[in-house]
């Protein structure tokens, strides 16, 4: 295993302290594992957290700050954070206008989350909503999901829900937009390669040099089939195709989301994107807006995946406002 | 061979058509492979050109835009551009204040870009001037160079200069901080693994499991020393020591880069980061800002640089100035 680390063990603790000396605007809470704004949440503004398992950087620690998250919890590699993590960011991050847990379709994020919901309406009386993605079309269940695994839409959704809260919706109006963006995306993924988790010391699983995962995980998780390996041609459309037969994108403006899986190099990103985009021009689908680039990663998995979200003016207007994260910014 | 890719002698070409697809704010001119902002250079504004072979992404075409460059001119992969591109660049940038060529310190680069101005001066009298870059302190002449590799002092050298440009600065005093910002800056990189050429089909360079190469240069070509895998701590004292011996970066603040190669996960660039910012604290070096990810990056290598510019209250005014382009982008 080569990696830029010093020991297995100590990865994420050490992470969050480079990622403290970088962002100076952050402030990060070593003890408990969570990165907040710099500044406490204004009152009136419902506060959204989210977080799980390290290693998709630059989710989630990546997309707080204006416009997206008021905190995330950061799990130790592929493994859910803890109640007490979210708790702890909830009490904190509200500001009297309730909290938003964004949670990706993992058995243990849920179940972790709601664990923490509960404990934080009881011992401090701070109104919890949440949302669970799901928008992964690869597979119904999964290692480690029931249902479909929520991956790429998450980028999307806080950065969405991230600015409706940041106008001051209500914590039910901003609720019910997560499950609006949630219900309007879908994505796929694929493997060219494994990622190394540090504290296994070897690839998650085995991939013949010939042969690609279509439909990975962000975890290496078993996706839909292992075929011989193509073409990026024949890659996007083994990507997109399956999208397109889950929702119809023929109807309004999408956006469009290449992301890379953290090993692939940026130009092949661009190349991918390239050829998504020419499938959905056939299709009759209208990219409003794209992203390209490593967004939700596997640590250092070569692949990629697509995401596609269906908006109208108001999510666009959403999607355009200003955002100020060390992951995505524009408009500050 | 692993790639997202169709077939290796179409990278380039089918990567522009990405780029394009996803920024409709650029212009990017497919037959002579060069990426313009998509307005015109204002009249009066030094235009900004680099170039280079394509791998490094987001170098250069993603520094293209407000605060940065004006065009860049994409080579094929690790493959100087030719000075047809470069004197068509510049061309078409230039609004009649001249044109800064920004080359980093590669043979072909330096002398196609030498030839392109002789040529563009003589055959449409373009004013142009050239900064050619030479930050890294790991070797005097390489495989490609004659004396020190340009490297990740290029990133932060157009965005600086890109500032200076669009403050309305004229050639000669753009000309004169791009030099400035040169002796102030030193970089070292190092890798883990080979990065893979899509031509070439097999690694540039075989490296052993338990070895990593301190000092490589961005296309693979060998460092100062092949040594045995170090935990993180250790690589980041092997990347600082060589740089403050190199220059006294104790006089004043600096911007300090921790930069990806390309296959190196996040979360390890922000360890890298933490373990950078501590030996510096030591050292006595004050870091006013820093960048942590992948800004100049060698196709799919994995490994890292660290790059420290000594700079002022102008140079960090000029940093802090608003980019908008798709590697960089504040202030707007």
């Amino acid at each position: 295993m080569k990696k830029l680390i010093n020991a297995p063990e100590a990865v994420l603790a050490e992470a969050l302290v480079g990622i403290a000396a970088a962002h100076p605007e952050l402030n990060v809470d070593h003890v408990n594992r969570i990165i907040y704004r710099g500044s406490p949440t204004r009152e009136g503004k419902v506060a959204l957290i989210s977080g799980g398992g390290s290693g998709h950087e630059p989710l989630h620690g990546g997309f707080v700050g204006l416009g997206m998250l008021d905190a995330a919890c950061a799990g130790e590699i592929f493994t859910s954070p803890t109640p007490d993590q979210m708790q702890e960011a909830t009490r904190v991050a509200d500001s009297g206008a309730g909290v938003l847990h964004i949670v990706k379709n993992y058995t243990g994020d849920v179940m972790n989350f709601e664990m923490a919901a509960e404990l934080a309406e009881a011992e401090t009386g701070v109104k919890v909503a949440s949302i669970v993605i799901n928008d992964d079309v690869a597979v119904e269940d999964s290692t480690w999901t029931a249902g479909r695994r929520g991956v790429g839409l998450t980028v999307l959704l806080e950065k969405i829900v991230g600015a409706a809260a940041e106008e001051g919706r209500d914590l039910e109006a901003v609720t019910a937009l997560a499950h609006r963006v949630n219900d309007n995306g879908r994505s796929m993924g694929m493997a060219l390669t494994s990622c190394t988790v540090p504290s296994a010391g070897k690839p998650t699983f085995d991939l013949p040099d010939d042969m690609m995962e279509i439909g990975v995980g962000i975890h290496g998780e078993p996706g839909r089939h292992r075929v011989a390996l193509a073409p990026a041609a024949s890659i996007a459309q083994q990507l997109v195709d399956p999208i397109l037969a889950d929702l119809d994108f023929t109807q309004g403006p999408v956006i469009a989301m290449v992301n890379g899986m953290g090993g692939s190099p940026l130009i092949e990103l661009y190349l991918m994107y390239g050829e998504v985009a020419r499938l959905l021009e056939t299709a009759g689908v209208n990219v409003a807006r794209s992203l390209v680039g490593n967004y939700i990663t596997s640590l250092d998995m070569a692949g990629c995946s697509v995401t596609l979200l269906r908006v109208d003016d108001e999510l666009l207007g959403l999607w355009d406002a200003p955002v100020n994260t060390s992951g995505l910014r524009w408009g500050v």
